[in-house]
């Protein structure tokens, strides 16, 4: 695996082998054969000479790893994999040999074959979020009425609902999948410019060559060569860094959710996942914590891709390297992510029951302000502050619910019993109905992305 | 001033000003007051509290130095600000003052207030990336044909034109300058979610109040409350980032360029600017050394507020202050460099006599691909190759022209002479004709940039 | 200020001191005076200019606004510095006025003045150190056997000791604490090279001019100048950055064991501090949030100094003065982090009642594994294990606790009852007594912790 | 290789192996059979379950693919692998099985396996750090009276020795190596904590058989565990990315030194190094590239061990984990880079007569300041000044030598003739002559130098 041992189990074999160097080789093999079918088709070369070097530009023919290899000596995969291709070339046909990656240069090859292998990696990630979008769609229509704590600052605020809790995971990977469409409509595209960028050995030939190329290889023909001028790219890589980072929020509020103290959801168990001979008790949020590694790692990933930025002149010394080099973890970290929530929320334990206990465990505090505003309107807000102040300090002193410390207030005074409408008192007490406004602003978002899903799942705008 | 001593020099005045103590306090103000309005028309509070608390909504009423220092206590800058805007609206309308801030919660008012001063950061970026774009666009045209040295990794390789390389220089800033508009329509929007993003103390009205607001504040009505989901507003961010990685391209390859012993390019000179008393000869490039400086520091602003998007459950413990203390660097630095790259090539001394100086010094070797593929055509590839590899030496050896060296093994040889077109072999060594590959495709690029920049130009995305 | 609003409730009015413009300015004068009379004292300018010039080094004398201002057009704070000096000398002393600055550079003032105020930060932080440390250790003493859930992955895990808890966040800080200082030893340097760093305007003298500068500011003599190897200084900011990391893992624990559901720990409430008016119930863990901030901001920090160490030649090209920019922040954040958790650990609420209720929660499920290995010398490993996997499995279905599951089982069962004494089974189940082990260890590092924070008080290496 | 492609060549092969999937493994069952050794010398089991284990602790027994692919599922290596052992001990002793890893956890064996690689990596890094300062000092001493352009913000200042600027980068690379021993006697510690750090099921006997596995893996023995206590670690990869800054600011001066337009240096070329064979005139800094690239990556590399220092309560939840996949990169850039800069300095070509030739294409204004300097002692330093400022002008605009200007001036004004010793005029711009402030400092600097490196070479410290 072309991954490091601590790297491996927190990604995917179907993304490690998009990046593989076997994959990577198959890429520049196409781009050496789309150049010289293009290049015939332009006239510029024979199409016999085209037809031999496409007859031989299957990676399986060649030692990869020799070829990585002499790579490491030569200071770029793409010379010996040339030096390769046209000594194989001539055993067949002599003439043809001298066609080989002709007018073209290593970071052509190279950047081409990234886009390509990087096309493989956007489906992945873009097939992760279909399922998951999916998986958060479902829990939220189910959990639009589960009342569960919204926390603040890391303590209990207020009573929300769950679905609008899910919702509020969802929206963000419902604009990940668009963003990411977009982004890799303007990045995936072709690199060909040549020694320094201006195509100069194709003559006047030379924009002709790259739109067949492009056509052929279904990628976006290029305004200009983009060897030193990474804009578009670098974006596609911080997309995917912004992915991440919404696939940590959901990992974070799933892993204090998940506490054993708290334990509102548990991730699946069974199958030895995240449990613990030595502890039977636990239950360890494996998926979480793949996906908090992916959001730790993923912003210095993303650093580097723009501390590379700086390339000097028409090829760098270092960043264009560093970049490439940078580059597979992105994609790496997020899939990691994603396929690990995938597992988690593919059957996700939802414990509506102990929401509502760690709900109660504070004895109807959560409900002061509600309290506060009903009382405003009966006796001014000021003296409803004043009361409510009081009245909490007293709940907590006597470890009484709330609503009851209040209750009997609200009896023991008949000014407070004028105005007070003991029912309507209790009702706002009531977690269900206080789950009201979260579960209408849900429910209205729910609809728009529920639309916006079936919009994206209509188009496949990374099929080769 | 707001920023450190150091910082101060890297940046501009007017940036400065706009994330200045008073200029967001001030965008605080202007959410109060626009809360209270939006919930007068909504009929939640009387028109008489909402014109009473707009009154006083400018900060020049208030000791501003005491709301920050009594927020650095509170842990927020919103609780001072409510209880000294409270305090001055109960000095004239005691019913007024209750409410103050109603149903609101420190997070809406602070994201707010930045959006509100984004918008004024990105009105100053989007004029500079007008100007600097017009400097380049000036520039390119006028040296489409001025043959200058194209190098790769930092080694003279062929020639090219500098109008290409400046129009390398100037596509992606048009395409910065667009999507910043982009990312900025999508973050540039109104934070009300109340205490945990559900509205609740609003009850039905709040949708309607925060369409109000937006309307109002002339900014994007969000989908829904984006107190913990940062994703949108991380993208505006790191779009900045992008811009500041694409000016740190323009900068190191001026820096390189304006070096003593290349001396193509030179910042202006004048007024003290980049001297030194002490060595008279040194004319330092002052403008790049700031661009270089913020490219330097931006990757790893971006990657703070990636690192902060985890933020727990419905307001983050510590990630959303660390992401609004990073926030204004971004901007800052790009401001900076874009400002001091404007002074630079507002009055840029180019240098065409050394570009063909340095050219020559390297006695026509840049040429010798070209050579090569002339004679491919007339005595086979191979042979064109060795002969040519074999002057080279020669040339290299002897210190001559390889044009020269060249000329004489055609002339000395019947077999050659009898193929080869000496005043055809001459032109190939000329740089002005070398340029034509490069000027073509800049002409074409250039005409739609300048499309680009017309069509931008014509639309105004941030004004107030 | 001279931070942004944002920054400025994340760390504290002395740090802001330390890095303010004016002190900044002094620093440079500091440098300049000192310079002055160590080359009097060389014999390299006359002791009546050395002391003309010392005479004016003063910050207030200076319109310091204007030098800062100044320096942002000439790219260089000392330029105007430098300037403004002379003419302030020339007042009094034109012939004093030629010698300021003399055989210096730019870098050699302002490197030499963030030194100085660097000097400063320091001990700010070894004093916060000093408190933190003492804080820490007297909690450890007093709840060495005060049991609290070991938790793992974030789920609850065994029994430790809230002492042993607390000697884990306690050493890393006094290794923090002496590694500064390590660290400050071989920082704390003067810079002195003249133009590019051989110190050639002063000829033979230059080494000894240095010395006595040295000597004068109290500051290590530096191997060499180090305008462009910035390798001891920059470790000196990494060491920074790993103090506020250690603290970032305190905070990180505090805001888990403060949640309102965990609640073993709360930071102290009053004067405001943390509370909500609309969330009585709320004790927000405002040190925590801090503390957090500065963790997630710090790591991009030390990344920039790291990242600026790559300085062109004899003088840095952007490189240099970013680091300069990005060097105070990194004190910012940490003295921020340490003031809060002191003001925390001043008065921390512990709950030991808490901590025992929430391992009872537990059904004495985290003692399983020491009933197994205790069984397991009685009717050997397999059979212990499986057998305490099957009775767990029955205390967590019937919701009792395991130690009265298997006191049951083993009741029930002669061979077990032959083989096992319940009142040692009893036993494994107390808490108290599981705490030994923890204990024990605890008790040992605290002794060598108290002796190496007792040497480190007797030093002051940050005296002036 | 357990790396991607285009890592791959930015490193070596040795330190790929290091980390190699087969190394980590095989040192995690070193700690296995050292941690049976231990507990059966403490009388924890018997001394044959010990053998029995101890003798299947081989790598090559075992499936290792088959237990990185199971790791991927179980969140953690340890898990599959202990049971791989385990059920491999009990094919030959089924008692001996049931002691497989008691007492310990999987974070013991992986963090100590990890301990054990980096022992190997850091033995690499310090034997290239051998031989590349062995370069440096060779060559240092070599051209201590070389004169070579010194330059500042890119632009050439002054004129320096080129053995004083090889002592710059050498000296900041033998501290490095010292330090990285430094961090290592601290840092190469065993991890043996059990499940929560207490040791809890070894009893007593816990410190003792910590101590004896200390010894026998030849590790430090750490105070206590620290499985979330990482600033000890944490700095020495730190100090590791200090080393690759040291280094990339070589390659920094290296790349530029080697422009074709300066042609000081330039790699050694031949065996297809760095050759181009389109463009035969260049000569590509591949060993800088490789140095700029790893420079360019580890600033993120090192903010990601930061990132994950707040590692929760008594095991991280994601950070763990993402720190241990972060770690390899660090070393395998640094040495990557230390391997390529030996292969440059190993035979890097030196060009003392271009230095004098880019010396003199300055017109001698590099010596303004001498001269001024000499001629202030004469006519005064503001006359002497404002002279020097005029013969400036005269020969920038005249192309001649400014030591022919100002000595024409001289002869042609009887006042200044009277005061000036032409002679010793002339000596002021002898670049050789110029060289020896510069060369004084180098000397004194070496000497030191060559006694640390000495001492350093005496002593083994890696050594297993």
């Amino acid at each position: 695996m072309s991954v490091s041992i601590f790297d491996s189990f927190l990604t995917t074999s179907d993304m490690i082998a998009v990046f593989d160097d076997a994959a990577i080789v198959q890429a520049m093999f196409h781009f050496e054969q789309a150049l010289s079918k293009a290049q015939a088709d332009e006239g510029l070369l024979p199409a016999a000479a085209a037809r031999a070097i496409g007859a031989v530009c299957k990676a399986q023919l060649y030692d990869i790893g020799a070829i990585v290899s002499a790579g490491r000596r030569a200071g770029s995969l793409a010379i010996p994999l040339v030096k390769e291709l046209t000594r194989t070339v001539a055993l067949y046909d002599a003439e043809a040999a001298t066609h080989v990656h002709w007018g073209s240069t290593s970071q052509d090859v190279i950047d081409t074959a990234m886009v390509l292998a990087t096309r493989e990696a956007l489906q992945l990630l873009d097939d992760g979020l279909h399922d998951f979008c999916g998986h958060l769609l479902a829990l939220a229509e189910r959990h639009l009425c589960t009342p569960v704590l919204a926390r603040t600052l890391m303590q209990p605020a207020q009573v929300t609902s769950f679905g609008f809790k899910l919702v509020g995971w969802l929206a963000p990977l419902v604009r990940a999948r668009a963003r990411l469409r977009e982004c890799a409509e303007r990045a995936l595209q072709l690199q060909l410019g040549g020694a320094v960028g201006t195509l100069a050995v194709m003559g006047e030939r030379g924009p002709a060559v790259a739109a067949r190329m492009a056509a052929d290889l279904k990628l976006r023909l290029a305004d200009a060569a983009w060897h030193t001028q990474r804009d578009e790219w670098v974006r596609l890589g911080l997309e995917v860094a912004v992915l991440t980072g919404s696939l940590g929020k959901v990992a974070t509020d799933l892993s204090l959710m998940a506490q054993g103290e708290i334990a509102e959801l548990a991730e699946p168990s069974g199958n030895g996942r995240g449990g613990s001979s030595a502890m039977p008790h636990k239950r360890n949020p494996v998926s979480a914590m793949i996906a908090l590694a992916a959001a730790t790692r993923t912003p210095q990933h993303a650093a580097a891709l723009l501390a590379s930025m700086g390339q000097q002149h028409e090829r760098g010394l270092g960043n264009w390297q560093a970049e490439l080099a940078e580059w597979p973890a992105l994609f790496l970290s997020a899939h990691g992510a994603l396929n690990a929530l995938n597992d988690a929320f593919a059957a996700l334990v939802v414990d509506p029951a102990r929401m509502l206990r760690n709900i109660d465990a504070l004895q109807g505090l959560v409900f002061a302000e509600a309290a506060s505003i009903y009382l405003a309107g009966a006796i001014g807000r000021p003296q409803a502050h004043a009361l409510l102040e009081q009245l909490t300090q007293q709940a907590l002193a006597s470890s009484r619910p709330l609503a009851e410390v209040l209750r009997d207030a609200v009896q023991a005074d008949a000014a407070l019993r004028a105005h007070i409408d003991l029912s309507q008192l209790d009702a706002l007490f009531d977690p269900v109905a206080a789950t009201a406004p979260a579960r209408r602003l849900a429910e209205r978002q729910l609809q728009a992305l529920r639309t916006s899903s079936a919009a994206l799942d209509s188009v496949h705008p990374f099929t080769k």
